[in-house]
């Protein structure tokens, strides 16, 4: 039974590719179960009750050797951690590549797309397979929410006709709404922990010289209310600089994404968080936030302008 | 313009994979050219005469930063020496992933199949792309070469059904008639010098610890005449001690396969090497010769034989 599963943290393109790749690989006569590796955000159960499928059970301690199967995420310090033991066969991912190796040749398919479920639709077409309205919902989510409704630069043609393709399998007659009540669910945080609200989109990355990098937890709050996560800024500070001591980070930043106005407020608990965020964007931090403007992708905008730092700042040292 | 280019040592698939993904790229809108990263084997102008294509350029030295595609390998060890600086956009390949990393994300196509040029007819058929005479035979050419008529352990259904495909848009009615063609014209090794049989079909690969490996180069001749190879032993020898001393390895060790009767007779030069192939494989070297049986594939009955060897030895010590 190939164990195939999204990154820590998931959000609900990890859930969805998970559940859809497992469905498709079994469809394909190859044996194949959907895990999660943490708590879902707030967005992802309005989607699964909106595709009638419940939430992949959490990953079980798996022995080393064990086939497992990546989706939407190919580097370990985003993945389970005994990951370097494990015997990964196939990735499924439009990240860049990272430290991931293979022991023996594997399916991989990456493509420099918004999300990795328009990827899955792909290999569903590819197959000749079709589409299941649970399936169609599923991807159709993931793609909205990956992309903010094609309003991050991460979003490609692929995705539109992606969306296109499989709202009417989906059942879905007006698109916009349908990504509006998605939206409106994620925001809707109401009492949850600042820890929570922290880690709830984060991803640790390794920056600087591979031998010796340093690692910054980058978060992210896709919000239509920001008005609300700013209302509880001092606890997030707080949590940061807690998140920071307790996992040994050199900086921890948390993007307020507001998803409807396309805009980035980030916070940021210190002075070394400060400094990086005016070398890398010329950007002044005031009363603890920096106004990163339009740079609403973390992958896109983001964590390139770091790597690139902290690659001139080795070049340097 | 995009630089698309297999290993170092080519064999006929990094060449015809090369030519046939500069192609397809180009009938996509994404313009691209073929280059190899050494001089041809013996076998591969028999297929360029074949299919009437010029072989590729040398690859030219390239500035930092320049987009280059991948075929047929992914490791820095078997590619250009200033990979690292270079933008890989594109990879299409049937190894195991090594140490490749990319910049931003990028198009990866791997498969556990006998061929690169097997992923290269697939890519035609999901753009729904006619396949061309030329291409066809290229393509025909590399599974022929790379899976030895079907004969190798790494053959997959999808090898034979590409061939099955392909011969008729080929012109090849009898594709075993075709295959001894090729292989003899493989086998024809003439004057060549000793060094250059070395090399011919060689790889480097890193073992054991990562942080500190162990290179190995690995020669491989397949033909059908090793009692031609055989007759030139004692310079080959020498020529395997020199590459050993001038690359600074650890060990060097030459696969002669007997295609037509699917042996493996594997020339050892050394002291090291002789106790490696001993605790590895549970052969005796004679007369520096090690019968190595039914292993004809170094990469799946040789390379991971070792890896598994060097990790042991490095988890003892």
């Amino acid at each position: 039974m190939l164990a195939v599963f999204g990154h820590l943290n998931p959000d609900t393109d990890a859930i969805a590719s998970a559940l859809v790749y497992a469905r498709l690989l079994s469809r394909q006569g190859v044996q194949a179960q959907a895990y999660r590796l943490g708590d879902l955000n707030f967005e992802t159960p309005f989607v699964l009750r909106h595709a009638d499928v419940e939430a992949p059970p959490l990953l079980p301690s798996l022995p080393a050797g064990t086939a497992v199967a990546l989706v939407d995420h190919n580097e370990s310090a985003q993945s389970v951690s005994n990951l370097a033991e494990l015997t990964v066969t196939r990735v499924v991912d439009h990240h860049k590549l990272g430290d991931l190796t293979t022991v023996q040749p594997a399916f991989l398919r990456f493509e420099p797309v918004g999300c990795t479920a328009t990827l899955l639709l792909k290999l569903h077409r590819e197959a000749r397979l079709s589409v299941e309205q649970t399936d169609a919902r599923l991807m159709l989510s993931a793609i909205l929410s990956d992309t903010l409704h094609f309003r991050s630069p991460t979003t490609t043609p692929d995705d539109r006709e992606a969306v296109a393709f499989l709202a009417p399998i989906a059942g879905v007659k007006d698109v916009t709404a349908y990504a509006l009540e998605m939206f409106a669910a994620k925001s809707d945080l109401g009492d949850t922990p600042a820890e929570a609200l922290l880690k709830m989109d984060y991803k640790v990355f390794p920056f600087g010289d591979p031998a010796q990098p340093q690692s910054w937890g980058l978060g992210v709050i896709e919000t239509t209310n920001p008005a609300y996560v700013f209302g509880r800024q001092a606890e997030l500070l707080s949590a940061m600089t807690a998140a920071r001591n307790a996992d040994g980070l050199s900086g921890v930043l948390l993007s307020v994404v507001d998803i409807l106005n396309e805009t980035n407020r980030t916070l940021v608990p210190g002075a070394l968080e400060e400094q990086v965020v005016r070398e890398t964007f010329g950007v002044l931090t005031t009363g603890s936030v920096a106004d990163l403007g339009d740079r609403i992708s973390r992958k896109k905008q983001i964590v390139p302008a770091l790597e690139r730092y902290f690659e001139g700042q080795d070049a340097r040292s």
